[in-house]
């Protein structure tokens, strides 16, 4: 065991896309846990589109990170030391554990995972906050009824692959959007029962001829033109569910709003937005329901794995530039 | 009696505002009603912003008017003859009867009115159309509860007034928006508790000011920076109902979205359309308390009476420049 803690800082404050320079990546000392505390060993992190919200200064669902501190993000560890009395040495866990080597955490929002049950990345994939959010964000939020035409978009992503399963499920027709010939080919891999390539064609079409009936839920997880072309496409009483706008979150100039936004008025529908946060409560019944359906052969887990943390800035901009497959985790370090 | 019809029709799509030369009046001979079909002579027309809607080719919450169709509005009228057995010659009557001076209907659509309660214009005001939609809107979309901050604007409008009484009537702050000291003056007098003058400060700026604790529901009639001012303001699990864009009708280059949409993500907000004719067997309920209120001196209604149909683009456009107070109602002729 290293004495030294080498950790990922934001530094500045990223107009536009963040940019290699506005973190730092150094060594600390190794940490020392305090009564009620314990040290983590930190061995995958989970890169999110959220990320970039969060580097931000201003009001947000979640305060920003500050200037000089380790770049907040989820992570499983192992606990190598304790003086809290919930958490031994060994226990596994998931927690906001920051991109960093070793983390000490009181236990708060910290809770243990079974690696004899799926191997510990997938509890930053379809069995942790991706997850989550694809099963409350369409449940929840989308409710989608039998029959309905449940649209998403990133549906290679690690939630919209998610979501389009769960659509499949409920006995929805499920159509995915993403970009590229591998991206479509991995949506339909996973169950997607059509595929738009909105580099192949124009969204707006692409969504029409696949969704001829029109879309009773829409999951967004992009914004911009692909909302519009939802939009243009909804069915009477339909839901967007917001989730995300990751072709917004770097459009530091001119951030864009659905022009044809009043197709809600015109289709009497709704789009609303929500925070997987607050569904915490309810985490457990989500993963003991998907956990089944994974056992079931009913609902695929892929991840995309890089590694080290000192490529952080680059493991970033894989995810926003699309290039990752399945849900983005960083190997920190051997268990 | 004449043995002309008077009409007022359209002949043009409007590109942006509705420019004179899209409409032509012209003299038609006065129709005759067939079998189960009566005639009513035309006493008051209501002017919307959904006509403009109703000008555009193409997809909406209702058919557009053709080219060299009488202009079709909501009225109030008398029934001069008739051969259809649940209208009787005298009756006052409420139906689409458009921009004309006699019109046939077989009665679909077509309710009676009591010119003994309340004035024949009211019927196109709080106790018609107007009315319903702020009623139906507020409560059943927006839900507003008890404490709540109810933000509305067009708040002199027919409708935004309607919606400020009713909130206040449902023990909420309510807060308008509107443009013009004159305009500003006459919300309050309805009972609004703060005032936004748009044309003396920036509208964000007097939300924040008028909302200090945020908004709990935003009834939106007219969409642009007010729309996002609004956005910006909203508080956790916020409503926004989209009643209506009147910025963004005439506005046929570049439709603006509202660029902060995803507020509605960070507050786990919604935002959606209705359409109240989808409320239309609900309206008799919604009037027997509306009218209840305003005996009770909860309600008070406005209109705001121009004269003739042979000025209707002007009538229209003083609308658009939001130069009426309370219901815009042209009076048609004598009865």
């Amino acid at each position: 065991m290293s004495d030294n803690n080498r950790q990922v800082k934001l530094i500045q404050r990223p107009e536009g896309e963040p940019a290699p320079d506005i973190f730092e990546v150094a060594e600390a000392p190794m940490p020392e846990p305090g009564e009620g505390e314990f040290l983590v060993k930190v061995l995958y992190l989970s890169v999110d589109p959220a990320m970039r919200g969060w580097m931000n200064a201003g009001r947000s669902y979640i305060e920003p990170v500050e200037l000089g501190d380790v770049m907040r993000a989820g992570a499983i560890g192992r606990v190598i030391s304790s003086r809290n009395s919930a958490f031994s040495e060994g226990d596994y866990v998931s927690g906001m554990f920051g991109v960093q080597h070793y983390a000490v955490s009181d236990g708060k929002g910290v809770h243990t995972v079974d690696p004899s049950i799926a191997p510990l990345e997938r509890y930053l994939g379809v069995l942790g906050m991706p997850g989550m959010t694809a099963y409350f964000g369409l449940l929840d939020v989308g409710q989608p009824k039998e029959g309905d035409t449940v649209l998403v978009s990133g549906a290679a992503g690690a939630v919209g692959a998610t979501v389009g399963q769960i659509a499949k499920i409920k006995g929805c027709t499920a159509v995915g959007i993403a970009g590229g010939e591998d991206k479509c080919n991995f949506a339909r891999e996973v169950g997607f029962d059509d595929v738009v390539d909105y580099k192949a064609e124009p969204a707006g079409k692409g969504i029409k001829r696949a969704c001829p009936k029109g879309v009773d839920v829409y999951f967004d997880n992009v914004g911009g033109e692909i909302l519009e072309g939802a939009l243009s496409r909804l069915r009477l009483n339909a839901r967007v569910v917001l989730c995300g706008a990751i072709s917004q979150y770097n459009n530091a100039d001119a951030l864009v709003g659905p022009r044809n936004y009043m197709a809600l008025l015109v289709n009497r529908a709704r789009m609303e937005g929500f925070v997987v946060f607050d569904y915490a409560k309810r985490y457990g019944e989500a993963a003991r329901e998907m956990a089944q359906w994974i056992q079931e052969g009913k609902l695929q887990a892929k991840e995309h794995v890089v590694h080290g943390i000192d490529d952080f800035q680059k493991h970033l901009m894989m995810l926003f530039r699309g290039e990752n497959f399945g849900k983005l985790v960083i190997k920190v370090q051997d268990d």
